[in-house]
């Protein structure tokens, strides 16, 4: 409802699908090919937005039909200076967790809408804090829950996030990868 | 994992059974037959915390086997003095999305963990923070999603959350019904 123009989400998360999908969307899903990789000199929140603004940077507009919009969207996870994406592995996992243990991090989305005519990007960031974990959790977790293709190595929708975490202060869809709110206000616009 | 008494669940939620399930337990749930009215004289989070022990108030420990573990919980919503339960009808989903629409509410849930050695009830309070919602969008969300059986009248994980709510202070969870990790804090200490 209230948006009219086919959408392409430039994302294969099944938790970014499903949140679009919650959102009342129809839309497609469009693999995209770029690296991920990011000038040096930019603040986390500057990295989010260049990133997601980046998976949309290849698109041709005479391949779609008239008035396709396009989403695309890049969260990270920061905690004190060091930008946290996908583990390597398991041992990876353990570092990143243990790191976010008992601290707050922040989880920063940057997103990007895209039309032929306009295209914006802006970003949200949302607080975590997890209590201290025990070993014994954070093995537990990694072990049942392989989280490999997550940034900063958890899930806020899994296990550790229902037991562990002990507040989010901002947009807990942001958190779960996409800011349902922000895209909701950016469509809007557009 | 970590809980081995044989564990009940006093809620026929859909919502808090599929939040207990994530927490990795093996749980049966248990239908209460309480009425739930309450002293006038109770704060809100006196009343959370009220309900939810009163919903535990007729166990008789005979039947169940030895070392059983029970949970209660009751969520409730308060915007400015009034507490909101459940809507009657449309009309009154209508009145109540139209008072939470462009301000901060509270969502407050008592908890009660029991066994037949020990008792404990706490609350958990979370912020919640709806943009101004248009009339067209709070009719969409009842007709669509109808709401009646929710405090508040509305799901923070269906449409109208993803859309309309700029923030979260504190647990997702608990919103959703059942604050994670007070529950597993409570289980730690009984």
């Amino acid at each position: 409802m209230f948006v009219k123009n086919k959408m392409y989400l430039a994302s294969k998360s099944p938790r970014r699908n499903e949140l679009l999908r919650g959102m009342g969307f129809d839309f497609e899903v469009m693999p995209t090919n770029v690296k991920e990789a990011y000038p040096a000199d930019l603040s986390p929140a500057e990295v989010a937005e260049y990133l997601s603004a980046l998976k949309l940077s290849t698109i041709d507009f005479q391949q779609f039909p008239k008035g396709s919009l396009f989403i695309a969207c890049d969260t990270i996870v920061v905690v004190g200076d060091e930008i946290l994406g996908k583990p390597k592995d398991a041992d990876d996992a353990y570092r990143m967790l243990r790191l976010l243990s008992g601290r707050e991090h922040e989880v920063i989305s940057g997103l990007t809408v895209m039309t032929e005519a306009k295209k914006l990007t802006r970003h949200r960031t949302t607080k975590v804090k997890f209590r201290e974990l025990s070993d014994e959790e954070i093995h537990y977790y990694i072990e049942n829950y392989k989280p490999f293709d997550k940034a900063g190595a958890y899930g806020v929708q899994e296990w550790i996030g229902y037991v562990g975490i002990e507040y989010i202060d901002g947009s807990y869809y942001n958190v779960m990868g996409l800011p349902t709110q922000l895209l909701w206000q950016m469509l809007s616009e557009v």
